[in-house]
């Protein structure tokens, strides 16, 4: 079993990174608190054996090497970038794990035959490049590097640009990177463990996710002057977009999910009827099927409330993140390693992205999932228990020793 | 009369300070565009013959001397800035109006009894120091010096920096400058005298308006993991109460008005629900009672509406402007001239602010009014025609010659 002293440490000492007054974490992808958490990685990583080395994504590796030579490694991790107000845990306790199971194997002088990995991976959240799980979405196929170097945050700064000045450029070019397993550990970010009191979730996929970005145009008005009937206003319009995007998701409940998290109104003066609303959409659900009803759904109810309100609206869809199956035998791997544990567990299909979701595409993968207080999470208030997070860890380590001898 | 062609080519000539491509005018205030309109306004003036002085709030006076040196100044004016996607007309249209009637003095070799000024009144559209009118707030008692100075724009700049940036600081204190009357022209901005095909609006007053700043606190979720009805969905709530907002003025149909002109969601992720949403509201009638029964079916909504959404909100008032009623001498100077004139006209109460709302509690004080297409304003399309704009400035020629002998 891991050190779970060590472990709770380690969560402690990375939450300073762009640590937050409230207790939380802002530590956008490539910032300078980002630099700082990948040195500690680095150090504490070398510092239990590790040759560290970074992909032409900068995603980093830490390699402890195998008993034989031939066999591609075994891979764990997540990511350290976090949301604006984020958590602790989100991510970070997926490479802490694994730094755990390294530590583990390291105090017992254990030597797998499979070379072991702790991958960093790159921007995950999309909160400063979108969208999310860039870097591992190019390891997995799913995006061109060229794409995904691109991409640009709110300042116009592009992913590529931070790469170079982080000095995070390796020469392997990403996705070229056999592995014989992914395995990620995370908190569940929803309600779902602690509501059912169980500890482990054996996460058997993602659901699918769609994200769209929505243009109003309306017409700029004086607003001391231009009588009610006359105006088209862009931000009322949007706003009862806004209740039927959430009436999507409410059709399609208890499963259907639907969020706008960003908006913007032009040309933004309190006395102007707004020309120009700009809002995001994520559509999310479980069946593959079910989201495209939902799409549909939501595209209808964008042109019926335009018509309405006599504005213009255009949709353009840009992410989809496809329903994720994990690797039966993963899953397996996960599932005996906690029924030997002796941890009460349940099956989860996870309603967030995660890296695993294009890892899969190329490497067998499967996820474990730990309750997290009150289901919150991209929220500075998230939280976890020692007991919670050290029992993720050795579910992780188990799940690879016996992935070890697959 | 006054040189039509001439007033129409300084409409010409002054549109390029700031000019975008769409024809309209981006010169927020204290820009270098509003730098450089200041400046031509100042060599216009010298080359009539007047003398260009500052106030302590960047108000620029143009003084063409009077015959009779004791008797105070008749001011004519308006403001040089504009919206962010303005205009050509909004504002400057009352100073070129005013250069015009200069222009027709000098032209004819006339002196006035009294000093005749121009005044450009800084700041007043508030889309980049809030609130609209500040510098002739000052002027006009409604406004300390050190909180207009304090008003700072998105960028944190205040506007007591930009005065002092562009040497716009003068030795007279802003509002000890005794005026015989004011005289203000000014697009209509809305559609009224288009619509009963009226060349002057001989403006008798103007309606009161309000504004707040509304907060709604919710709590940030994960998009993919938060059942909806786990949810506190701050910008759900701010949407149903922007429907709200807009019941409030057509509750008081025709004559209400309400408008939300700027709206911020944070932490502004695709994926996060938003905790905070805030957005200006911005109420008007011309009745001050009327106004006051808004205010407070405004603010009931606002409550009733975070209850049913769980939500927390705050409005906090950040501007009050009471309706105005104009001085009978000069509204009947602009009466009689209109008709002298032959211009057909009618009696109207102003939809939008002016710098008259403030000067009128200090100077006696009218306005004139010309259509403009469509009444759109604070767009980049606002349009009004040479023969309106000159017929405009012919009545503030013949007011100011009736003021002069009153
Ligand atoms: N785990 C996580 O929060 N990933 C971000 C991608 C998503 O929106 O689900
Ligand atoms: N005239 C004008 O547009 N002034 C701005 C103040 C207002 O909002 O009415």
């Amino acid at each position: 079993t891991v050190n779970g002293q060590a472990l709770w440490q380690d969560l402690v000492t990375t939450a300073a990174f762009g640590g937050t007054e409230k207790g939380g974490v802002c530590r956008l992808a490539l910032t300078d608190e980002d630099r700082q958490v990948r040195a500690w990685f680095e150090q504490t990583c070398t510092a239990l054996g590790c040759t560290v080395t970074y992909d032409s994504m900068g995603n980093q590796f830490a390699r402890r090497p195998g008993t034989q030579d031939g066999l591609p490694p075994i891979m764990m991790g997540s990511h350290l970038d976090t949301q604006v107000t984020g958590g602790r845990f989100d991510g970070i306790l997926g490479v802490l794990g694994g730094i755990a199971v390294l530590r583990a194997l390291h105090d017992a002088g254990v030597t797998t035959r499979h070379a072991l990995e702790v991958v960093n991976w790159t921007n995950e959240e999309g909160a400063r490049f979108t969208p999310p799980m860039l870097a591992s979405g190019v390891f997995g196929g799913a995006f061109t590097e060229e794409f995904a170097g691109s991409r640009a945050d709110g300042a116009g700064i592009t992913l590529r640009q931070e790469l170079e000045r982080g000095g995070f450029v390796g020469t392997e070019p990403c996705g070229q990177h056999p592995a014989a397993a992914y395995f990620e550990l995370h908190i569940e970010q929803g309600p779902v463990l602690e509501a059912e009191d169980r500890t482990i979730g054996v996460v058997t996929g993602v659901q699918g996710m769609r994200w769209y970005e929505v243009v109003v145009r309306g017409r700029s008005a004086h607003a001391g002057t231009t009588p009610m009937p006359m105006r088209k206003d862009a931000l009322l319009a949007a706003a009862r977009m806004i209740e039927q995007v959430n009436a999507v998701a409410l059709a399609h409940a208890p499963e259907g999910l639907s969020t706008i998290g960003i908006i913007t109104a032009l040309p933004a003066s309190s006395n102007v009827v707004p020309r120009e609303v700009r809002f995001t959409v994520d559509l999310r659900n479980p069946s593959e099927s079910v989201l495209q009803t939902m799409e549909e759904d939501f595209l209808q109810r964008m042109q019926a409330c335009a018509l309405e309100n006599d504005v213009q609206v255009t949709v353009t869809p840009t992410w989809n993140s496809p329903a994720v199956h994990f690797d039966p035998r993963c899953i397996a791997s996960v599932k005996e390693s906690t029924e030997e544990l002796g941890y009460s567990m349940r099956n989860i299909v996870s309603g967030a992205g995660h890296d695993a979701v294009y890892v899969s595409r190329v490497v067998p993968t499967a996820m474990i999932f730990v309750p997290c207080l009150h289901g919150i999470s991209h929220n500075e208030a998230e939280s976890a228990t020692p007991e919670d997070v050290t029992a993720g860890s050795n579910v992780l380590l188990n799940a690879v020793l016996k992935a070890d001898y697959l």
